[in-house]
């Protein structure tokens, strides 16, 4: 993605993490390490975002990401608008970049996306002036890049290396932007093997995921593994009978301390949220001594100010 | 509510005022009344909040509590973020719980919760970890305490003490967090006389409100009194023919300048806002020179300053 | 609009632009010109509202002339809250007022105000306390003063006057605040000749925009003119066959590079947003060289700036 990156080589927009290099991902990984902070702790702050406009635009009001995003933004001193709109490029492309055009004219800087239509941030990111940057925020079901760096940072702080792991993606893998993004980062980064975990019906064509180990049995598939990354289930699916309902889909693909119990002993385990505590994953195995789950918000803001630190450095 | 203190006495979260000492109550008013500056003259300012994040969970995007409480933040130098949510602890409180843990993680040093349902502000108070502080911004029929605060510091201005004054609260009693709260903290601060005032469908079980006189006149329960609060009616009660249309409760239970000629000459007048005017209140009278219903949002701003410096202070 | 000017002859409110003086405009339009920068380099920053508290009460989220004026707002250190309410003189005037009262007793400075109803700003103004402001940002079809403003100063960047000038206002002239708050700004400024187009069912009644000449035909109408400033066409109306559907409107009035080569080779192109693009304007001339939209977007902000600096400034 030569969109992404300036012809100096820094980070201009990130909308997906596919294709970008091992030194990339490692810097920013490192740059989002100095943002952590123990939770309790005063959270890192500083003016390097002095000046700078960060406009919000997703399609609802109180999304968690967007909250991270705000955050990640105000305490580098950013401004931030938010904005709801309905992005779609199909219908009213041209409108939506009119929308576009207009921020960008009131000097914002950086807009961070999400939208449920594949296309959208980039779109926007081959229409904004040089010195704009475009962050994905979840794309359709494609790509969602500070999910992926946020996964991987919380990766490397429990297992110190990339290298030789085991990891297995678990769920509703056909439709999961999560574990696409998962995919891209950990490849990238030297995971040894990566398993994906799914009924049948949320298994990914076989054109994607190629070198992965395809599992239909959770039991298999967490066998030996360092890492077990759970998915979201979307209760719709169920629903159209897909997939079975929820105690049955718990019997076959929740994670239980009996399965997760298959694991290396001192798996950890991940899960995007929000969770369907009792469908996919077990409340005790969400809550227990190996789950990671809010060290991944955590370091889900300290990739967020990576992020918008490293665009904007990169304009100099 | 030990819940509320820390182990140092010092205030932690606040949930409601029922419990609180009278040198705790004491404290926050001579605090709040720091903040206070007439209307026309700059607010104060302070950086006493800065490196803390607030987060506003209300359940409707525009309450003037709402902004009550993030105007309270700003000016002490916190960063604040607006989320409109749903909280319930029935239908889905795990679910809840990690929305709030997904923010903590974030770094989130204070909940400002409104809800309509009973529980939610103290079972989140109950999640937290230490650091963390929830403060309620309305809790169902139950509590406001914010509210309570600032009625309380509102007849503080007014009359100098509270010994031995006498307070009517009129209207829909029964229904009303305004009223309970009024009575925890005036209660505890040494009125004297409280009295309950209200058709017979609204006004409150025996078991509650013990030791207020109980009116079912207008005319009788003002007479002679020092402070008369106002609370609003849900015209939606009417409806449900509960109580009498409009203009019969109005006639009934409004309070007309000749009522209030019934009350001490010096009376004041209250009210929580938003007012039914010609329902239970009658213009002149909002407007009137005994009113300090706009005394009472002003106070609201200091008395949430007041209660946000309280908590994060405390924590040291 | 002795009400927008206060006894010291400074700007107290903004409601319209009809009745301000030459001299008036012109300083609002050299304070705003000190607030442009080129898109791509920083805006503006100043603390010259440090202190002061604006509240955006608009009828939608989204706008983005909300989100004009909040960046205007914060970029001179003002803190900002944004509420979404439905103002309306007509159905519940008291109950708006008590909301704004409500505000101003939580030190709001100034009310930003955008509502499709006639009345309300001026309303709000006649009510405020004396350092409070109101400022307009669209009342019903009647004004848009900081949208005239804009247009102002954007013409006078390209033509570097007013005298002589000739501007031809195309579109939807009847139902049009953006063209009645153009004719004031721009009468007062010294434009020689104003002229307006548009289809019979679109055109304002007699009394209205008197002295401008009117064209039913845009070839007629934009002969030899300066300026060409479109209008925003409202669809819903081609579906109450007021008018043509898309593709005869287009054919009609809509402004394609030939009909734009009638205008003087110099003629610039406005349009307020958001575009019907294909409907009232060719996508090719809205991001052609004589196209000046986005300048009227970077010049809103600046306006903004200068409109809020000069009323806070006033008060002293």
């Amino acid at each position: 993605m030569t969109l992404q990156t300036r012809t100096n080589g820094t980070l201009r927009h990130l909308l997906t993490l596919e294709g970008m290099t091992r030194a990339q991902l490692e810097a920013l990984l490192a740059r989002a390490q100095k943002f952590v902070k123990p939770i309790g702790e005063p959270p890192v702050q500083s003016r390097s975002l002095d000046g700078i406009t960060v406009a919000n635009m997703f399609t609802e009001p109180s999304t968690r990401t967007r909250v991270s995003f705000e955050l990640a933004a105000k305490r580098l001193g950013a401004d931030v608008v938010n904005l709801e709109v309905q992005l779609s490029s199909r219908v009213k492309g041209e409108s939506m970049l009119d929308t576009i055009y207009t921020l960008e004219a009131c000097h914002v800087d950086v807009f961070v996306i999400r939208d449920a239509e594949a296309g959208v941030p980039g779109l926007v990111a081959e229409h904004v002036q040089p010195h704009v940057s475009v962050l994905s925020a979840g794309e359709a079901h494609l790509s969602h890049p500070t999910q992926g760096l946020l996964d991987a940072l919380t990766i490397l702080q429990a297992k110190k290396k990339f290298d030789g792991l085991k990891v297995a993606i678990v769920g509703d893998v056909k439709h999961s932007r999560v574990a696409r993004s998962a995919l891209h980062v950990l490849t990238t980064l030297g995971v040894g093997e990566i398993r994906i975990v799914a009924p049948r019906a949320l298994m990914p064509e076989a054109g994607e995921f190629v070198g992965c180990e395809r599992f239909t049995s959770l039991d298999g598939g967490i066998a030996g593994v360092d890492v077990v990354m759970m998915l979201r289930i979307q209760k719709e699916r169920m629903a159209t009978a897909q997939i079975p309902d929820a105690d049955r889909y718990f019997a076959k693909f929740g994670l239980s301390a009996e399965r997760l119990a298959k694991a290396r002993p001192d798996a950890i385990v991940m899960h995007p949220q929000p969770m369907n505590r009792g469908i996919e994953i077990a409340s005790d195995v969400a809550d227990g001594p190996q789950s990671v789950i809010r060290d991944q918000v955590r370091n889900g803001v300290a990739v967020r100010m990576a992020v918008l630190e490293a665009v904007i450095e990169g304009r100099h």
